[in-house]
């Protein structure tokens, strides 16, 4: 039997190398960088694409294909001019918690920068998801969501103005939202989530400072407060490369 | 104020264009042809290559870069030689349940086809994250997850050969491995369960039939029996084109 009795079991089985043996060339070079990748640490920079096409005596090209996954994966980072080991993904709770503490509970510091506040009347869409009144007035605030001063997501959030009337005034776009929605006596009650994996617009890549079409994490939520009542709904991307989310299931 | 109100809360904000109106060429393609999409129903062929890179006067390799994307995203599919609209993405549920389930629930036919089941002695990475012990017996079952008859998935499950002795004699491995689990006396109690988004490996996407380098949703799960004893580490890979998992969250 060959079963690989030295591999993690999360990793994926054989070392993604099919029964037949037959793979592209770049994908072997991909999984000799990743060995040589988990005998470094953190923030090791990795050899050059010229030197690895000579290691491995291959096309840079076909260097330059496995790196391409291996940075999307998360793997590896661009750091200045070189590239680097990338540290674990950041593993955040599904729960009704903000951002905000779910950053903090992994010893990061959590931001946020405005990208913009804007107030329209709610579209029919909007209205059906949340049980919102179509044409009520309701703000959009769009942030980018930061870690450790690094750009990991891009949030969007629809509340009603009626429920925070004075948002525009008030609220400190770099601080927690749901801390100022407590302040506000607004407490969350409930929520339904949806996570999905697309990938990056042209607009979000630009945003987020990662490159187009990166796998991304998409949550879509729609929450109620402690007594019920139509709270929000949230676009949450984070950056598939450098997040995961978990969660604790009971019978 | 040029906030687009007839835009499902949900997509990107404006589109995905950046402020500053500069797009890739492939991009504004891609825009273009998902509201074509937009405007036919599941199933509906879609114009060819040819066709589309006249109709918006670009190169057929940039409709080619703006269709790929739509694939990878499961707005498209292809159907035979041609590509068709796509359904909704299959919504499972973050739940103890079984696949089979949560399949079952959306009306769906689910199916499993084994790849491998293998015996060997339970290595240590496997043991610290369960709780098994070191050099015990584990079962490692491996099938492809179908819907309806199309592969969707692939799952690895790691099971503690003591605890289902025979299971090589007696399970089918076109049934739901935990009512076989439940036919032994064996219950669910809890498990943990991190998501994230990786890429096909070469192994996968040919067991699954996607092209290598999809975007998939990757979840582990650790789970324990109702009396708290380790139980299973499952790995299971789901096209990130084809499914989306949804949960509850309570205050």
């Amino acid at each position: 039997m060959d079963y690989p009795h030295d591999q993690h079991p999360g990793a994926p089985v054989r070392s993604g190398v099919p029964e037949h043996g037959r793979v592209p060339k770049y994908y072997a070079v991909k999984a000799r960088i990743d060995a040589l990748v988990g005998g470094l640490g953190e923030g090791a920079v990795i050899p050059t694409e010229r030197d690895l096409a000579e290691r491995y005596d291959v096309a840079r090209e076909t260097v330059r294909q496995a790196l391409r996954e291996l940075l999307l994966e998360g793997k590896l980072r661009r750091q200045g001019r070189g590239t680097v080991v990338a540290g674990p993904k950041l593993e955040q709770p599904l729960a009704l918690a903000s951002y905000t503490e779910g950053v903090r509970r992994q010893g990061r510091t959590p931001g946020r920068s405005l990208v913009a506040l804007d107030r329209f009347p709610c579209p029919a869409p909007l209205a059906d998801e949340t049980g919102l009144t179509r044409g009520e007035p309701v703000w959009h605030l769009e942030r980018v969501l930061l870690a450790d001063d690094e750009r990991v997501g891009l949030e969007s959030t629809y509340v009603s103005v009626a429920r925070l009337p004075r948002l525009d005034a008030e609220f400190d776009p770099d601080s927690s939202f749901y801390a100022y929605m407590g302040g506000q006596g607004i407490r969350l009650g409930q929520a339904d989530e949806r996570i999905e994996t697309v990938l990056a617009t042209p607009r979000e890549a630009l945003l987020i400072g990662t490159s187009p079409a990166l796998p991304m994490l998409l949550i879509h939520r729609v929450s109620r407060d402690a007594e019920g009542r139509p709270l929000e709904r949230v676009r949450s991307l984070y950056r598939g490369d450098r997040f995961s989310f978990s969660t604790h299931l009971k019978s």
